[in-house]
């Protein structure tokens, strides 16, 4: 099984990486882009595990390793 | 409109941070877990177009500017 993970910044903390990111597009030109966020995306190869087994594992991962709980919120997906 | 770009390594390339991230799991008793890669993960917000737009904005803006094609893939999905 495969499992993806998405950790972004949650909504209420100030993301300088995207402002920059959002900044730079404007001064290119890309004035359609208004807000950036940036995020962290993990792609974890689970072996030998059913799917309730890969999810429960790639969730307790990304709460206590790939993410910080306090200041990051995270999206899993198995397939 | 939102877009959300993915952008891993490709393939072919090593990735030693999602190498670390694996080593570091491994150690810590999550044997389940096989090869992790790490990527980016953005989310735009695109003003006032159409899908059809905002598809073209952000694949423009994911080849451009937020990936670098040699080294490394990206996936885009609007809604």
């Amino acid at each position: 099984m495969k499992a993806k993970v998405f950790v972004t910044l949650k909504p209420s903390v100030f993301d300088p990486q995207g402002h920059t990111i959002a900044d730079a597009l404007h001064s290119m030109g890309y004035t359609g882009v208004g807000d950036v966020r940036q995020g962290k995306y993990f792609e974890l190869e689970l072996n030998s595990l059913s799917a309730d087994q890969a999810r429960a594992l790639a969730l307790e991962v990304a709460d206590k390793v790939l993410a910080n709980p306090v200041i990051e919120s995270y999206r899993i997906e198995v397939d």
